[in-house]
């Protein structure tokens, strides 16, 4: 029996979502749900669409809803909100405020009976998970995560808020030098500026003044002002043939000592490089809804993080398979 | 209160887990066991040390017991023997045969209400764990693993029994061009030659025949025929001033694809670079050791691998502070 998985939301996570399950046999999709007019959105494998307004009435066909709003204002509330009537997982991203949903969650899913998986994906996620084992075994080290090369949603809105901007594209890069400076253990405290560069490629409206546009973006307070930045203007064209794509990635590494005097040097470093962030993110979920469900079958309730799940329960292989194949 | 460990043997495994234990508070090492005379085993950390004998009468004293004997004849009685007085951790890392050690300590750790964590280190263990969960994520895809450039005690033994070989060091070196091609999703089937290099420091008996000698080890089935082998000849001085060490590490890649039409192509790649192979691992199983007691206070017994361990299990943070600062 297929695990059935309903999606809220059908933007670009969604839309991946879609996608990964058709790479897993133990998975179906079973529907939609939108807060736009359900008619109005055509989805590419054909479930039923329905309105949100439906949710509740499908609380018995559906093993794990997948929430896929965003961090700032949607899933604060729909997480808690349907962890009342699913196990859930989502992918939110507000690291500051993790704390704060993470209590409101677990609150709603132990009243329900419910797994509440949160902040899955990749940082928050994959990038979470190889911090911790990391610390967990050099305990006298340091640790360094660098974005990038990819593309920076929230830079990008930044840049298209300028007044005479049509578009724009904004590109994270981490410093190679930095990069090598933490590979060889020299522990480098890096500022800002010293661990990532930032590249924008921009589209200015007919006669902007393009000088006054490049100032606005590399004075930018937070997002671009403490970066080493730099503005290509191009054409509308070119965004679109040369800039279409949503890749990301980036590295977490840990260094640290060990030995009687601490004389020896070690390097744990883990990397994603991805082509599509949305489709490589609902794949993380994907397998953090196996995991929900099967925790949640095995009597288990309340809010989980990547932290209190057992590898184990991410594969679709047995225990058997897994040990013959993989260990 | 500290987790009581203890630890059977003294050999390089055994005296990385003494230096890794100093970097656990929660952790305190109360014993070395010992199947040589107690008396002539001298501890760094200035422990107790017993006889082998006298280990079941200590059974109240120690939470988890680390078994440090090696895989081809220590651990398959060691394991599944010491499993019915303690908590237990072991390194066993003979693939083929992790499904039969399995079993045994299995039935040996839940009849005794404890729990065996067996296959622990880097790999088995680490390597692992990325395979299981690049796997879990990307299942449309291939898995490639390199190891090195690092130090093969197996492959250093066989060229010491060739006739007129003082002594000798081997290491195992991933080819550039191979991770490479990983790396850029070409997806290459690559043989055994196109995966590694082998490199043999060697110290010659006065008066061999080193072109005898080079033949031998370039010619042996197994550890070095199917590779491309370089072979110098150096002085015992030069072997021990710049061939001391044991360092290790490797690469484990996975590469796939996900979109509608399988158009984008993302890589996970996780890498160790360690000075010191026993050090780090004794690090691995430190950790696990945590897990391991953590899992027996909950009532958790068996057989357990890494990939039935919570990450959090393994951290000596609590779930509020992982939260906030690792997730």
């Amino acid at each position: 029996m297929a695990i059935k998985i309903g999606i809220l939301g059908y933007g670009n996570l969604a839309k991946g979502i879609e996608c990964a399950i058709k790479q897993n046999d133990d998975m179906e999709l079973v529907a939609v749900f939108t807060r736009r007019a359900p008619e109005s959105v055509k989805v590419w494998s054909g479930v039923p669409v329905y309105s949100v307004d439906e949710l509740e009435n499908k609380k018995n066909e559906i093993d794990v809803l997948m929430l896929c709003g965003g961090s700032a204002t949607d899933l604060p509330e729909q997480t808690p909100k349907y962890a009342k009537f699913f196990n859930v997982v989502d992918s939110f991203d507000t690291h500051a405020r993790i704390p704060e949903h993470f209590a409101n969650v677990d609150a709603a899913a132990k009243a329900a009976g419910k797994v509440a998986m949160i902040s899955v994906g990749w940082d928050p996620g994959m990038f979470s998970l190889n911090r911790l084992y990391a610390n967990a075994i050099l305990r006298d080290g340091n640790d360094y995560t660098f974005w990038g090369k990819g593309v920076s949603q929230g830079h990008s809105d930044a840049i298209r808020r300028i007044k005479g901007v049509k578009n724009a594209k904004q590109y994270t890069i981490p410093v190679d030098a930095a990069l090598a400076s933490v590979r060889a253990c020299e522990n480098p405290e890096l500022t800002t500026r010293q661990k990532h560069t930032r590249e924008c490629f921009v589209v200015a409206e007919e006669g902007a003044d393009l000088a006054k546009i490049e100032n606005e973006i590399k004075t930018m307070p937070n997002y671009f002002a403490d970066y080493d930045t730099t503005v290509h203007f191009i054409t509308e064209e070119e965004l679109l043939r040369d800039h279409a794509g949503i890749p990301h990635g980036g590295f977490v590494l840990r260094t640290g000592k060990t030995g009687r005097e601490g004389e020896h040097n070690h390097v744990i470093e883990y990397s994603l490089k991805l082509d599509s962030n949305p489709e490589f993110t609902a794949c993380v979920l994907v397998a953090y809804a196996r995991a929900a469900y099967r925790m949640n079958q095995r009597g288990i309730t309340g809010c989980k993080t990547v932290f209190d799940v057992a590898p184990a329960d991410l594969s679709p292989l047995s225990g058997e398979e897994m040990r013959a194949h993989l260990l």
